[in-house]
């Protein structure tokens, strides 16, 4: 079976109308939530470091970069973009493989549509199908490629990037069969790298290397064209399992998006029940720091292999502690973006009560859930059991949540008057003529 | 053990003199073999591809191509450099571990040392401290790295590229770990992409990868400090079994250098055995296309797992067929750059000798050796066992082989009086006050 070639003709022929209205909603949902969080990190270190360094190196300004002012090269604009994205952690993410696909998609086709007449439709389908390819390639790997190390926003997200470009372009099938190959062979990113800016670096390159790919191919650069399926391809090379049929199975009738989540803590999705549950229990018995005594965690085993560090000084480290994770919630009884600063990570209370919690991984509690025992120090004891994170697809943040968490991001960073622009714009993006008016409303004048 | 902290530490602290002569004679070889396959593959498809894709791209044109006229940015320049350094197969070889070091990282030193001055000692030690960590890193992965399907030239390539480069910028320690880290993040390549443009992909991508990561990690952007040797770093992820002691054991004491080969043939390198028998076949019975009846080959497996495609249409496959490189040798009695254009490919007389090929995988026959039998169409049977193929450590090129191979390379793009003074300032490279004298020679006026 030709994956790669099957999956490539789907892309080349499906038509916007064949995509069910609630599917189109969820990827404008999705949108919203990607453009809110390019905005909203995009003036974050890593960022600024970024666009420092490689500003000499941008080819002619014909970009934009969201939330930014400064015009780049739309390669270059991927690149940030993608940081910008990802660096605060509020992605959405897929639990079915723990990818984050906006993202990477979104950032390299944003840069497009900064750089030319792109209409909302062709943009909302691309955006789809870049959605549907990178998913699917992400569940018929998951978990063995996840399991090894690999960090899927990068391996997975490249591909997105690569098709959605692909489809915005207008490639022919050969050249979307080399679009896909040139992806396969662009395919990294370490789960090493979290905690660091360099986890935000993954999206980032994965936009540029899959804008790069659509480029290439289309010029007529070749591959090889069993990049998916091939015996030295994507599959075989990084996952030590895998069932391929997924990526090809009923394309154009089953979609992925209805099972995209949307991040409403900016930090390592597995730590939300432990974030969850502390709020609900500081808000309950109006905790604060003086008053805890321990703090006993039951967490799924993965909470551990991924947010395990508790001697942390930075906030990037703080979005990947367990240990943190209660604290802020059971000192601050709030988990948003000044809880995972430097500062708040630093802070002395915060500090203390993290180093009290203990967290013992329990291989009967779900990925979204959490157990969670405070002994106060009155001697006290305090219990709180979510079942299903907030956020997760059991309790999905509503239109209205999405709207609130995108004006709580990009408000520290744009006037709200354009933030609330951007969010109306977002939602009837398919009725734009020009995508980019929503991109120009979305930076800095 | 920290080993990309002892690696890191060892880079930012060696020093040229430390180097023995017959070390730094070997990188001299090394690089007049470069940038003579750069100026040679500067003009082929995969490369004016790439050039005319991504000149619109092009950040100020401060950097030069090797062999080729244009001025684009460096970290597009390391890309283009790396193609054509690689895509006519003529690459230096580290047959410990198959990697051809010298294309992804010298590609990056080049297009940098074009933009500034940088004086000769200064290159030629970071060129022996990116062929020392990337083969290092090669060595400590082989063979399951490779087994499992990765084209090693563009996964530990990145390391050379950006160690290399992290030198010649003088990078502190914590810089050059982050560098090591964002290489790690970035390693990719598969091997299903050999037979088309996307394997020369692989070290154009990997220099500008590794000159990214140096940028970035001296700007402040930081990672992972465990890149190689961390639970989800390098090692564990891309390989299933590795050795990191190799990375690290003796650095600075003994060298890898002395280990490099360079083929004589521009091909896959395990198909050398069979060009190097064939022609000998061809001189000693002066053979002719319409005298052979069949040919069979008893070769190493792993000839097999690599280049067994005997249906071909085009030079880059051929450059991947045992079979082309059996007719080529037996009809033309050569196995230059002329055998393995689309041309020769195509060719009556040869397609019909490649079609008489058999071969056979044999574990008895080591992969620089092969077994040939030939059976003429008079009912003869000519037989010939190549032990060590010609550009084999055990019968390496001679400076005076590597010069002609040069010539014949380079001498198809540029003047021979240029050809001729390229080659007198690599063998004196490290006399050079600034190494742009020995670029601008080796690129159109």
């Amino acid at each position: 079976m030709d994956v790669t070639r099957e999956l490539a003709k789907y892309l080349v022929s499906s038509s916007l109308k064949e995509v069910p209205e609630g599917v189109r909603h969820e990827a404008r949902r999705a949108i919203l939530n990607y453009v809110g969080c390019a905005i909203g990190g995009s003036r974050q270190e890593a960022v600024e470091i970024a666009a420092r360094v490689l500003g000499p190196y941008s080819g002619p300004g014909t970009s934009s970069v969201l939330g930014r002012g400064e015009r780049v090269d739309p390669l270059q604009a991927s690149f940030l973009n993608g940081i910008s994205s990802h660096i605060l952690e509020y992605c959405d993410t897929t639990p079915k493989n723990y990818n984050h696909p906006s993202s990477p998609m979104a950032s390299a086709l944003c840069a497009y549509a900064s750089t030319t007449v792109v209409a909302g439709p062709a943009f909302l389908h691309a955006f789809i199908l870049g959605f549907e390819a990178q998913t699917r390639i992400a569940n018929a790997t998951y978990p063995a490629h996840y399991n090894a190390g690999w960090h899927t926003t990068g391996t997975a997200g490249v591909f997105g990037a690569a098709v959605g470009m692909g489809r915005l372009l207008k490639l022919d099938l050969q050249q979307m069969i080399w679009t896909i190959g040139l992806a396969a062979t662009q395919s990294a990113g370490l789960r090493e790298m979290f905690g660091s800016m360099a986890k935000a670096f993954h999206p980032g390159r994965s936009a540029q290397s899959g804008y790069l790919a659509a480029l290439l191919a289309q010029g007529g650069f070749t591959s090889g064209v069993y990049g998916l399926e091939g015996p030295r391809g994507f599959a075989a090379v990084l996952s030590t399992a895998y069932d391929l049929d997924k990526v090809t199975r009923n394309l154009g009738v089953e979609f992925e998006l209805p099972y995209n989540t949307y991040k409403p803590f900016p930090s390592g999705i597995v730590i939300h029940p432990t974030i969850d549950g502390c709020i609900q229990l500081q808000k309950e018995f109006q905790l604060t720091a003086a008053v805890i005594a321990s703090v006993r965690l039951r967490v799924a085993p993965l909470v551990l292999d991924l947010c395990n560090k508790k001697r942390i000084t930075s906030g990037l480290e703080g979005k990947f502690s367990v240990y943190h994770a209660a604290a802020i919630g059971l000192v601050r009884g709030k988990g948003g973006i000044a809880e995972f600063t430097d500062e708040a990570v630093n802070h002395p209370d915060i500090r203390r009560v993290r180093e009290l919690v203990e967290a013992v991984g329990d291989p009967t509690i779900a990925e979204d859930a959490v157990a969670i025992e405070v002994v106060l120090t009155d001697g006290r004891r305090i219990a709180k059991r979510v079942e299903h994170a907030i956020g997760n697809l059991a309790r999905p943040m509503t239109d209205t949540e999405l709207e609130e968490k995108f004006r709580d991001q990009a408000g520290r960073v744009l006037p709200m008057s354009q933030v609330n622009e951007v969010i109306g714009m977002c939602w009837k993006i398919d009725k734009l003529e020009d995508v980019r008016r929503l991109i120009s409303a979305a930076c800095v004048a």
